[in-house]
């Protein structure tokens, strides 16, 4: 029941709404909100499918505002979907509301945080790249994109990721009004710039005029059939429909006056009936059976990032929810094993860092449990995406190997020395840096249980065994490795610098210096009751920055004591450069030498004189 | 003088070079070097302008090898043109070489460290961008790419600012050798994949045979008169000369057996005399006079943000080589105070803060001093380009605006909480932070004359002016607001929360508390000497979330003492919403109630029983 005259009414009704609204809150961006409206009305009204009452129905298809600040228009389709009240509706932007200033799941209607421009398409790719090879439904995925945000190059990564991977399930469409905050963007209304891009990373890709609804109607029509990505560009008007603001420039995030009411037609309290989609289930996976979870016999070597991946295969073994991706270094992160076990369930994500971070986003949407890994160091570059992972309130199990200047060789571009600040950095989010096989495997099983974002920090040299396969390792938890009833001094450490924390011990026993040796492998939730009981000197050694690592966490931990023990922070403190790890982990004074030094100074200071 | 017969055996050379250098070190890059030595040979036998002597001359060409990882190519470069002894081109990778896995600046021909794909080409369009608009010269600037790179959104960034400005002294050569570090690229040797995209983006691309030497220089002419940014697309095999590994994957990142030497036609000793290009100066911008530096008077309210533009047009004034940056929000950050200013040292990078942060390096490596501004949010959407900049030995002031829970109604997205953590632990990096317009102008001329990377962080409403427009802020120093003899506690603040904790004095001053409150708005390096003079419990405040923030900077420069005070850390701990800017202070527990209040229990705690 194609009825052009619904649409444009409800696209009035959509504009009217976010002017109601930013105009009640006094803030917002009705403007931006005016000239996608017709595109939204005409998809909530003719094409989307979707059951606001069950809005985890895996039938249902995914709508994303990559343009997140267009919020009022969000509100006013589910208001015009019959799930919002008009009351709850004009709670806009005010404390303690569900409709925030820009999108969160706080509302059920809502998949993913967004507000961060470029991150919408990326995120809705992982939802139709688990639409087509995981779940294996016909939901589509509809992403309102701003025209000003394809300046971002996570946008092109999607683009070339929805084309490599077919994802005919993908439609964006692409709000070309023009302007963005503070002005005209690179292409103003030029569709073609849009279009011949989008066309050349192999996408199908439709040119309109974004305020003519039969028109966009044919469009998305296209887009469902067209066999490919497809991007819908459309011409629009910023503040269409209200002729004092109208295309012009200095409108951008600002209540407009209520008068724009009038000239819109006035309040309309259209509710449209949207189809629900036919009940489907989604694929599920055999699990092939007990997993061979691995054991590794103490005294023997392995590295944690190769005990990642064995252990990463054995869980997928055990739960076939869980999905894995790589940024084109599976070989290293050995995320290649579980690839080879769990073909189906693992994404090559090629060296797009951002697009990894949010098509694991997109992925736990839906229900599955993506682990994704790259180098430590190259999660930086999809900071901006954990940051709103974790407003998306996204379940994510994130893995960086080759973390610190014990990689040697090939220098500071590749070690991370920031993660741990950077991920301890993430609200409700737990880091997690294991020093052996066991205790890796360990952390693996209970970050397939852990809700919220949690990052494994692996190491790239093979290190000892030192724990049983056996022992458990409750997150939030610490092992106290070597202790005495009449300990001088306490070194707490974790990965790579517990194996030398444990030889510093060795030595300073031999100059009969008693010494307790923590290990911190949870380094959040980190283990405060433990260290807090503590009445020795501590010294702490990490193969990081002194910056928000392990020793502040060990000082936030013991902070507001009454008294505590004095901390000595060994840490990287000037930058590293390429060598064996043996000779930087000397250089940076974090070795077994620089931690027994560190030890026997503060058993010196107190000795009695 | 084209000789062609030259120009293959100086690919030989690097070849065997590469082969040399990688299997003295027992790690490297090899095959990645032998598919780009035609490409790299032809470059530095014919089409190369560079002094090596002088390698800081402004006329000089720039070389970027976004592939950084073919490092034993670039120091081959280097040998063959005499600028590296053989006995120190044999030292790559060793402890203590200038010649590290990844290329850095500690060799004088290196303007930038690379080893995290995707960012060569955005730090040669920084190179590009100033030799056209700031230095005014006719120097090119050659960009060295893997074919694996292109994946990451950041290259394609690049290429739109490329096209947008107009840049044709900036060539990218595309080394398609078919083979990333685990297997074949998204688009193997279908070189139209790339040339397609790149036309599209309004460059002119041309597709050539990357060993065939003749086809190679037609192309660089091509590239030199081509009037666009030009990029060459080159068809290569990797490990290319050496037949048992060509074309091979498993061999990413490995050295091969010394045999290959005999294959390639063993050792040369080819010195190149690289042509120096006609001596130039830089084009010199008039200072228009003496700056009307900003004065906010006291009990006025300005905000941080704006006092940053304003101070940021004024230093403009006073020094010709500063420059401006902004990512599509200079109406909110206030930058656009500088482009009113100065138009011509202002660039607008739109919503591409990958971008931004990296033509902010390229612009510093010519001796330009840029400052680049956004929320700070978004910052995070650059950290590993500022991570790597670290590595670049870089120059950047970097303004991050809109912190923390105090911009009130856009919600999370918008809310920087973790720039603090994660700017701290960039190495070397300063991070301020000020609570009014005086102390923030001071910073900002403060932050013109530092080296390495400064961050300054404002807030968006405006707030009162408590100190006078002549007062000296030196970075690493704190001020201490109020004090008296005899303190029964400390409060530590800065920005937003620094106002709190006046008003938390005040109310605590009324029942007989005396407070001490500490402006620390040098949060890196923070001042470690008037905190660990206190003798009183500290509460710290700050508008940014508990890890890695002010609380944690206090702790650390407390750290090793051997009896320090309680600290009572107060941070955002729990994901904020929309809301009033008060609303939200006073749900993080960050207002002047809450500041109080801890206050008051640490009193308490310590009152005699």
């Amino acid at each position: 029941m194609r009825d052009p005259d619904l649409w444009r009414e409800l696209g009035q009704q959509l504009r009217v709404d976010a002017v109601r609204a930013s105009a009640e809150a006094g803030s917002g961006h009705p403007t931006s909100s005016m000239s996608a409206a017709d595109l939204a009305a005409v998809l909530l009204a003719e094409h989307f499918r979707y059951d606001f009452d069950n809005p985890k129905s895996p039938a249902n298809d995914r709508l994303v505002f990559s343009k997140g600040h267009a919020s009022p228009l969000v509100y006013g389709l589910f208001r015009a979907a019959g799930a919002l009240s008009d009351a709850e509706f004009m709670t806009y932007r005010q404390f303690g509301s569900r409709l925030e200033g820009h999108p969160t799941p706080r509302l059920p209607w809502v998949d993913v945080a967004t507000g961060s421009l470029g991150q919408g398409l990326p995120l809705g790719l992982g939802m139709a790249l688990a639409g087509k090879n995981l779940d294996r439904l016909p939901f589509r995925v509809w992403v309102i994109c701003g025209d000003s945000e394809m300046a971002e190059g996570s946008m092109w990564e999607a683009a070339e990721h929805a084309a490599f991977y077919g994802l005919d399930n993908l439609t964006a469409i692409i709000d070309v009004n023009r302007l963005g905050q503070r002005g005209e963007t690179m292409h103003g209304w030029d569709l073609s710039s849009y279009t011949d891009r989008l066309r050349a990373f192999g996408w199908h890709a439709i040119e309109t005029d974004g305020h003519d609804v039969e028109l966009i109607d044919a469009a998305y029509r296209e887009a469902e059939s067209a066999g490919k990505p497809t991007a819908v560009v459309a011409k629009t008007i910023k503040g269409k429909g209200y002729s004092k603001v109208e295309d012009q420039a200095g409108w951008h995030g600002k209540a407009v006056a209520e008068e724009a009411i009038e000239e819109l037609g006035g309040i309309r309290n259209i509710s449209v009936n949207v189809p629900r989609p036919a009940p489907a289930q989604r694929h599920r996976f055999d699990a092939p059976g007990t997993p061979e979870w691995p054991r590794y016999e103490l005294g023997d070597k392995v590295a944690t990032r190769k005990a990642y991946g064995e252990a990463l295969a054995a869980l997928g073994g055990d739960d076939p929810e869980v999905v894995a991706l790589d940024g084109e270094v599976s070989n290293s992160t050995y995320a290649e094993i579980f690839r080879d076990a769990h073909p189906e369930r693992y994404f090559e994500m090629y060296i797009s860092e951002q697009q990894m971070a949010a098509a694991a986003v997109g992925i736990q949407v839906l229900g599955w449990k993506p682990f994704a890994s790259t180098f430590a160091a190259f999660w930086s570059r999809a900071y901006d995406f954990v940051r709103m992972a974790a407003i998306s309130r996204a379940t994510l199990k994130l893995c960086g190997s080759h973390a610190g200047v014990s990689i040697g060789e090939d220098g500071p571009s590749q070690m991370a020395l920031e993660d741990l600040a950077a991920f301890r950095a993430v609200n409700g989010s737990t880091v997690l840096y294991p020093c052996d096989g066991n205790q890796t495997a360990a952390l693996v099983r209970a970050m397939g249980e852990l809700e919220g974002i949690s990052f494994l920090r692996t190491t790239r040299a093979d290190t000892a065994v030192i724990y049983g396969a056996g022992e458990e390792f409750p997150v939030g938890g610490s092992k106290t490795i070597r202790f005495a009833d009449d300990d001088d001094v306490t070194i707490v450490a974790a990965g790579i610098t517990l194996h030398e924390a444990l030889k510093a011990a060795d030595a300073l026993a031999t100059e009969g210096i008693s010494v307790r040796v923590i290990d911190c492998y949870s380094v959040k939730p980190i283990d405060a009751e433990t260290l807090r009981a503590l009445a020795t000197p501590i010294v702490t050694a990490e193969d990081h920055w002194a910056e928000g690592g392990l020793g502040e966490a060990v000082l936030a931990a013991l902070a507001d004591l009454e008294e505590h023990p004095p901390v000595s922070i060994l840490a990287v403190r000037e930058m590293p450069h390429s060598g064996k790890p043996a000779e930087l982990l000397a250089a940076a004074g974090i070795d077994a030498d620089a931690i027994a030094a560190a030890a026997r100074e503060l058993v010196a200071a107190r000795a009695p004189a």
